[in-house]
């Protein structure tokens, strides 16, 4: 079952454990932030830090896991058919980041989103460091971090299978002031590959 | 006014915005895991991923900033005398990392140091990600992170000024089982530079 993301929004699916969910950049060069949380607590939430501890890797390698604040597996990476460009490091952009940039007005963010995917579910967290799939940010060997567009082709896909219940939540985050989108936000979508579990739509 | 961190333990000073506080490595090669929260309202923390995403680094340079969940500067890197190896990918140890390293019963850790302090100033928060200061975890070119003893020599210190009035936590890492520390946790120093705040010793 496909779940279209369209481009600006965020939608979240409840992913049973052992089920597999894939998100597909279908026009190329779109960065989705990807957030899962403990369906049964969703204080415990896919951690960043604690999964580079787990990896001893920037971004986990395909069989590797992604594990939450409790240390406890959550995603596995099961398929990557990108060029293998993702980020485990920037924050999900948000209003501040916007008005920094010099906007004065709204403008959709990765963090409202998910605010309002989650609000949709009757849940409210803080908002964690995102999985930021098809987003490119090297490493230079001095430490600096470069900010280059995205380089996933039109139907590239990095798919996960969950290692326990949970709310999996993708933005096609609407950056369009910074050049990791190109500055054309367009849209994703969300697959759930044996339809065991229905998707709520927000 | 200087406070010092017993090996394995952890301390908590307030610090004014404008003031320096400084940790010093007292006997050499020790990790220190060091946290900022904003003193009018403890949910407002020092963020790895948004000083990332706002000095495009994976550690600020000496006149950058850190910055909180919100994007405010909290603590800017003033001085550093130590070789410059310090650690913003990896998350405070914890009971579970120690569980997962084989210890059956108790280990001290400082997820639970940070606790312990923020519990004796009346305050919970949830285990931001630390800066660990003296911590090396070089990052080769394919991404693998290493986790290498601390190079810093003794008297070795890293300053910062507090852009904000903040509660600044340092933990003496008591991680004895990987080899950060050389398996033998040292304790470390808080040095406040112009004494106009009191230190808060739990």
């Amino acid at each position: 079952m496909r779940l279209i993301v369209p481009a600006t929004e965020g939608r979240a699916v409840k992913v049973r454990s052992g089920q597999r969910v894939r998100v597909t950049d279908l026009e190329g060069g779109q960065v989705g932030d990807v957030f899962a949380f403990a369906a049964d607590d969703v204080n415990e939430h896919l951690s960043a830090s604690h999964t580079r501890a787990a990896t001893s890797r920037l971004f986990p390698a395909v069989g590797e896991q992604f594990v939450t604040d409790r240390r406890r597996p959550i995603l596995t990476l099961v398929e990557d058919t990108s060029p293998g460009r993702h980020d485990l490091l920037i924050a999900a952009c948000d209003p501040a980041r916007y008005r920094a940039l010099g906007v004065p007005g709204f403008h959709a963010s990765c963090a409202d989103n998910l605010a309002r995917n989650m609000a949709g579910l009757g849940l409210a967290i803080p908002t964690p460091q995102p999985v930021n799939v098809f987003m490119r940010i090297p490493v230079a060997d001095d430490g600096r971090l470069s900010w280059l567009n995205s380089i996933s082709r039109p139907n590239d896909s990095i798919t996960f299978e969950a290692a326990m219940d949970c709310v999996f939540v993708v933005s096609a985050c609407p950056q369009d002031l910074v050049g990791i989108n190109g500055h054309e936000p367009t849209p994703l979508a969300i697959d759930l590959l044996d339809g065991r579990q229905g998707v709520s739509e927000q």
